[in-house]
């Protein structure tokens, strides 16, 4: 039974991984920046990031938009078009959904995926001292895409094809669905997305590991263009990468013998894997830079007002 | 995993059955009349509804709040209250969640029930020719409990007990999962909860089944103090009967042989069951007075402008 009816019936095998996650007018995008298309892939995107930081294959999803009375029609085919074919690339089937009035635009999307068995979920909790850290791909992408999408005057100082990959990275994200599997099969003992930046999902890593991660600085893959578009906007460079948040990238932690598999695993999907720092005794993160200096973690926090 | 974690890993059994509802300040509530724990009670019940309408039990929940600047965090505690009262009323586990900023208030709850097996769900598109309608309960309280809510002299000119029943039909709706089981029982061919007015929701069950439902308007079950609070608004009685929406009841058809066993098995729950009218050969919704005369059908649409 698929949409349309009251709700979605489906006969699912082994254990099921659910999340959930909205994008909203104003914190996640803003209208006139974001195409309709590019607001429906976010969202998506978003919701199945979660997945991926579980190991999890994608199942069904579920959206709620909250529609504007400014938003004309085509404007919320664009959105669920957009949706569509990010569910598509990652063989998602949209079971059921909601549409309601609403003073601003949000789309909640919840998503539903598979492990073949509950034991398989790769939590934020299982990091252990001696792990080490890594992280998938690369960082402050999103951050710099949307500085370039703000400044029409930074897209014209970057070349033109790093300009389009940063725009890409904050309207387009992609879900590492494939990685998170990889990394799960290549016994990641802990794992998260870095949707709200290294330095703050590394902190959730920590405390729900119940161990210190020193991160270190000089180790993070940075995104091309984005030291040219923290010069630009006068930015920290280093709050790009560490703060920016939206890279949707993965950020795991494994045994060091397990390091040379899980990173080969993830060059057969096309993706780097990089050794960002350690696990240890203790609690916190610690950012360190080359010369042994502490930094401040900075993160996106919704609600700071 | 419960919450806490990118997501949440259930082992279900059988067949898994999902909603997705939203409720948003200035649309389903407003934030001035309606306490925040009954912002919480409404949205997780609405979606609740849905599962009784497929006559499944329900499972977990996973809610996504967008709280606007102007809410303070002990608001959000009471709503977050009083959606867990419903929750632990019917069962319900809260597995997930997600808070985001917004400029607008909205709570948007994903339900996941369970059913033996898929072929158990009662879809909107089984009811046949000869089959009976019936609804539960009584019609035109919670839209009669808006009136009462905003205007106190109405308040004053009902019976107390009326006035606060009613008014509780409209902050606090009770989502009829016991009901929609047992019609699923009882043998149900199709069913769906009246969320939109009998109207229009007996509308979807006839375009869904590929039939003619006949609702004779005589039958129609009012909740008492509706007259009143019509009058007093200035309302068509029957307008809040049967367009009024959020009565949550479940519309339902039967076989003939199978209407008593459904009543008897409704009665043990406190609950009545109504024969409201007929499914015909044909298409559509015939509103039918006593003397034969249809009347338009109305419901609430959430995107009319």
């Amino acid at each position: 039974v698929g949409s349309g009816d009251d709700a979605a019936v489906t006969v699912p095998t082994g254990a099921t991984v659910t999340s959930v996650d909205a994008v909203v007018d104003g914190v996640h995008f803003r209208r006139p920046t974001f195409p309709p298309a590019a607001i429906g892939r976010k969202a998506l995107a978003a919701a199945l990031s979660d997945l991926a930081a579980m190991g999890a294959s994608a199942g069904e999803a579920y959206v709620q938009l909250g529609v504007p009375s400014d938003m004309e029609a085509d404007e919320c085919v664009e959105l669920a078009r957009g949706l569509g074919e990010v569910a598509a690339e990652h063989g998602v089937t949209v079971a059921g959904g909601d549409v309601t009035a609403s003073p601003s635009l949000f789309c909640a999307v919840t998503v539903v995926g598979r492990l073949a068995s509950a034991q398989d979920a790769v939590t934020r909790a299982g990091a252990r001292p001696g792990d080490e850290l890594f992280v998938t791909g690369e960082l402050g992408a999103a951050a710099a895409g949307l500085a370039v999408l703000d400044r029409t005057e930074l897209a014209e100082v970057l070349p033109r094809d790093v300009a389009d990959a940063l725009r890409a990275r904050q309207l387009s994200p992609v879900p590492r669905l494939g990685a998170g599997e990889a990394l799960r099969k290549a016994g990641a003992t802990a794992m998260i997305d870095v949707s709200d930046g290294i330095g703050a999902d590394a902190a959730h890593l920590a405390r729900a590991s119940g161990v210190r991660l020193v991160v270190e600085l000089a180790h993070l893959p940075v995104a091309a263009g984005v030291a040219e578009a923290a010069a630009f906007t006068g930015a920290d460079p280093l709050d790009l990468v560490t703060g920016g948040g939206e890279d949707y990238e993965l950020l795991a932690t494994l045994a060091p013998d397990a390091a040379q598999p899980a990173a080969t695993a993830l060059d057969a999907l096309g993706l780097s894997l990089s050794r960002v720092g350690r696990a240890e005794l203790g609690e916190g993160v610690a950012l360190v830079d080359s010369a042994g200096r502490e930094h401040d973690a900075r993160g996106f926090d919704h609600l700071r007002r």
